[in-house]
C-alpha cells in the first residue's frame, strides 16, 4: 500500500520558511504595481492549445505542457496518423488544452477577448505560475513565477519611463543594487540599415549579444563568416566598440545613425526615455546598451534588462515595447509596453546576497503552553482574546512534557512563549517568556492584551 | 492569421474588478491562518499520477487533468492497448502527470516526503487552485480555489475547536450569518452498531444524509428497500427525528448509544468539542446534526460543515478528523483535522448578498491628467513623489482630449483626480478634484504630499 512520495522533475514544494520569504517578494512586487496604478487580472492555468501554439516558435511548441482531453480521448484521433506514430499531429489530436507558457500571450488573448470591457490605456498587472518542459537545472524550474506589468493602448514613452521607475522602485525596496540595461530596437534597425545590411539584422544582433562573453573580435569574426561584408563589419566596429557616459553614447549614436529613418528614431526614443527616467533620480545604475537584443522578434521599440551587480546570476528582470502583440488574435493597432519580474531568480540574489529581511512573517507571536485540562481552557480563552486584537496566537494543544513544547516554540522562531500553569491560574496571572533573550516576567492577566500589543509593536 | 480568443470550458478570466473582490476574499482567510498561527505551504499544480490515482475513488479518478508526456510520449505506448482503445491503460502509459485535483492529498505527500524537517503538531495552510474535468454548470468550474487549514499530529480535541473558532471568525470578518453544523463519525458508527446494522454504515448514512430533502418517511422507506429491517429502521426513529436545543441533543444520543463503544466515544468528544466552542461565544450559530455525514469514507471524528443562511446556496465550507491521511503514503498513524473554505462558492454568497466593502482596493487613489508636455512632466515628477509617500498615483500617459481623460478617471473609479495647467504650471499649484462629489480645489503644489495623504486616511 506504501507509496514512494515524489513530485514531477523540475517542480517543488514551498516550506513555510521558504513561502514566508516568496511572500516577501510578491507582496513587494504586488505593492509595487498597486502604488503605480496597475490592476491586477488572472487567467486560468489551462489555455486552448489553438492560443498557444505558434507564439513561442518551433522550440516553444515542444515545451508547452499538454492536457489530454477528458473522456474518450481516442476517439479524434485519426489511424493513420497513429500508425505513423506522427507525434505533432497526434499531440494536436489528444490534446485541446495546454498549461500557460508565459503570462504575455494569455495577456494578448484576454485584451482581444475583453476588449469592449476594458479601458484603454489599459495597465494590468499579473502574477501568476507557468509551465514549460524545459530540461529541468539548478535555478531553472518546470513550473516558475512571473510578475508582468505592461500597459496597452498608449504610445507615449512616458510609459516607458514609469516602468523604469517601476523597476527602479522594486529593487530599492529589495535593497538590491542593479545595472538598469536600455536599448531600443530601432537603432538596431538603423545599425543594419547604416552597414547596408537591413535584411541580416537578427544575424547582427545575434553575434552583438555575445560582445560580452567573446569580445568584439570574435564576433566581427562570426559577422564575416555569416557572410556581413568587410566593409560592412568595419562600419560597425565604432558601434561595437561604444563607450563613454551614456550622454556620449547618446550623441555618438545620433552622429553616426544620422540618416536611417529608424535609427534617428530609435535614438531620439531612447533619449527621451533616458531623460525622462534620470528626472526621477533613480537609485539603480542605468546604461545604454546597444547589445541588447533580448527578445528581438518581438520587441519594436524600447528593450530593457535588468542584472543583479553584486553576483554572476544575471538577468533578473526585462522587458521592452510592443507594437503588435494582439495582432495574431485579430486585433492590430493596440502598442503595449511592459515589464516582467522573475521572481525564483529574484528569490536566487536574495538567498544569496543575504538581503532578505531578518523578520518575514512566518510564524506567531506568541505561542502559549499546555500546561493541564484548567490551564489549557484558560490559556485558549486568553488565546481567543488575544486574537481579537489582531494578535497572532495559538495554544499547544497536546499536554506534552515542557521540553518538548519549548523545542517546539524555538523550532518555529515563536519570539514569546506564554505559561499559565497552577500558580498562574490561581493569582490570575500569565508568565511570558522573551525568547531571544530568555527573560520571563509575571503580569497580571488582565493586562495581557496590552502587554501583547507593545510587543507587536516592537 | 486572427483567431476567435476563448477559453477552456469550466475555466475563468479575472478582471481587475473581479480580482479585488477575490483578493479581498483570500486576504481575510489567509490573515485569518496567519492570526491563528497556521503556516503556508503551496505544492506544483502537477503531482505524479501514483500520488493522485486512487485517492478520489473510480469517479474521481476520470476527473483528473492528466498530462501528456514530454517528448516522444508514444514510446511507452504498448500497442495492444493502443488496438483495444484501452483508455485507462493508454492514459497511464501516455502520462506521468495530472493537475492536483483538491489540497489534502498533497499535503498528505508532502507530509509524508517532508516528515524529517516538520515540527508537529504541524499546522499549515495552503491557497491554491485545483483542477476538476467535472461538467461545468452554475457556480461549478474546471479550475476553482480552496484555502485549507488543517493540523497533523496531535490528537487533542482542542484543534477542532480553534478550527470552530477560525471558522467563525472568518465568516464573521465577511459579515455572513452562517450556520455551523456538527457531527461526529464514530457517532454514526454508534448508531449503526445500535440498530445491529454495523456493516451497513454507509447505506444508513447516505440515507441519513437525505433527511433534509426527502424527508424522515422516505428515508425510512429507502433503508427498508436497502435491505434493513424494519426493526433496525423502528429504533433509528428517534434519532432521525432528533430534536430540541444542541444540549438536549448531546444528552438524548449519550442515552440512546450508551454501551455502544464508538457511539459513547462519539458523543464524549462531540460535546467537549462543543462546550469548548461555546465557551469562546461564537458568532455562528451552532447546530448538532446527526444527519451530516460528508466525506464519510475519509473521516474519522468530528465532521464540520458551514452553511450560509440567507441563501439557499448551501455549503461553502467544511472540514473533520482524518485518522489515516497518510498511510497511503506509508506514514501510519498521523492523525489530522481540518477546514476548507471554498472561495468561489463564497465569491458567489458575499456577491449575491451585497456583502463586499464598498471600497475594495482595485484602482489607484489619483489620476493625474495629461495637460500638455511639460505640465505632464511636472506631474511625473508630483506623481512620483506622492507614490515615495505611499499614495497610489499614476498620470495619464497620452496628451488626449480633456473629456475622453475623466471618462478614463471615472472608468476606473478614480477617487481624485489632480490636474497640473498652463496655469498651475505658472503659480506651481496643482487643481485636486473629488470625483464622488465634483468639488475642486486650488493647492500650493509643495503641500500636495500631505493633501493626499488626508484623502488616502478618508
Amino acid at each position: 500500500m506504501a507509496q514512494k512520495t515524489s513530485i514531477p522533475k523540475g517542480t517543488r514544494d514551498f516550506s513555510p520558511a521558504e513561502m514566508a520569504k516568496r511572500n516577501y517578494i510578491f507582496d513587494t512586487i504586488r505593492s509595487a504595481f498597486r502604488l503605480f496604478g496597475y490592476r491586477q487580472i488572472e487567467t486560468p492555468a489551462m489555455e486552448n492549445l489553438s492560443t498557444l501554439m505558434g507564439k513561442y516558435g518551433e522550440e516553444g511548441d515542444k515545451l508547452l505542457f499538454k492536457i489530454l482531453n477528458s473522456g474518450d480521448f481516442m476517439k479524434k484521433v485519426d489511424a493513420t496518423d497513429l500508425e505513423a506514430r506522427e507525434l505533432n499531429r497526434l499531440g494536436a489530436q489528444l490534446c485541446e488544452k495546454g498549461l500557460r507558457y508565459d503570462l504575455t500571450v494569455p495577456f494578448a488573448r484576454y485584451v482581444v477577448q475583453h476588449r469592449n470591457d476594458i479601458q484603454f490605456p489599459f495597465k494590468r498587472f499579473q502574477m501568476q505560475p507557468v509551465w514549460r518542459a524545459d530540461r529541468p537545472q539548478k535555478g531553472r524550474y518546470r513550473e516558475f513565477w512571473q510578475c508582468d506589468a505592461d500597459v496597452v493602448g498608449s504610445d507615449s514613452l512616458l510609459n516607458e519611463i514609469e516602468l523604469l521607475s517601476l523597476l527602479d522602485y522594486v529593487f530599492a525596496k529589495f535593497g538590491l543594487r542593479v545595472c538598469i540595461k536600455l536599448n531600443n530596437r530601432k537603432i538596431l534597425s538603423g545599425i543594419a540599415e547604416l552597414i547596408g545590411e537591413s535584411d541580416r539584422l537578427i544575424d547582427i544582433t545575434v553575434a552583438i549579444d555575445k560582445i560580452d562573453k567573446i569580445g568584439i573580435e570574435a564576433v566581427e569574426a562570426e559577422l564575416i563568416e555569416r557572410g556581413i561584408s568587410e566593409e560592412a563589419v568595419s562600419k560597425l566596429r565604432p558601434i561595437l566598440a561604444l563607450s563613454g557616459s551614456n550622454e556620449e553614447k547618446l550623441n555618438l549614436l545620433a552622429d553616426m545613425l544620422q540618416g536611417t529613418e529608424s535609427g534617428e528614431k530609435g535614438v531620439e526614443e531612447l533619449r527621451t526615455v533616458y531623460n525622462g527616467f534620470m528626472e526621477l533620480s533613480p537609485s539603480a545604475e542605468t546604461e545604454i546598451d546597444v547589445s541588447l537584443a533580448r527578445g528581438l522578434n518581438y520587441y519594436t521599440g524600447v528593450i530593457i534588462e535588468v542584472k543583479a551587480l553584486d553576483t554572476p546570476i544575471g538577468s533578473i528582470s526585462g522587458g521592452g515595447r510592443y507594437d503588435n502583440l494582439t495582432g495574431v488574435f485579430g486585433l492590430s493597432g493596440v502598442s503595449g509596453v511592459g515589464i516582467s519580474f522573475g521572481a525564483d531568480r529574484i528569490y536566487d540574489v536574495l538567498d544569496t546576497l543575504g538581503l532578505f529581511p531578518d523578520k518575514v512573517l512566518d510564524t506567531m507571536t506568541v505561542l502559549f503552553l499546555n500546561l493541564g485540562k484548567e490551564e489549557a481552557e484558560k490559556s485558549a480563552r486568553c488565546v481567543a482574546a488575544l486574537r481579537k486584537e489582531g494578535v497572532s496566537a495559538a495554544l499547544y494543544p497536546d499536554s506534552a512534557k515542557l521540553k518538548k513544547q519549548f523545542q517546539y516554540a524555538d523550532s518555529l522562531n515563536v519570539p514569546l512563549v506564554a505559561m499559565i500553569g497552577e500558580e498562574e491560574l490561581k493569582n490570575d496571572t500569565i508568565t511570558v517568556r522573551d525568547m531571544a533573550t530568555g527573560s520571563q516576567s509575571v503580569y497580571p492577566l488582565d493586562e495581557v492584551s496590552s502587554i501583547f500589543r507593545i510587543y507587536q509593536v516592537k
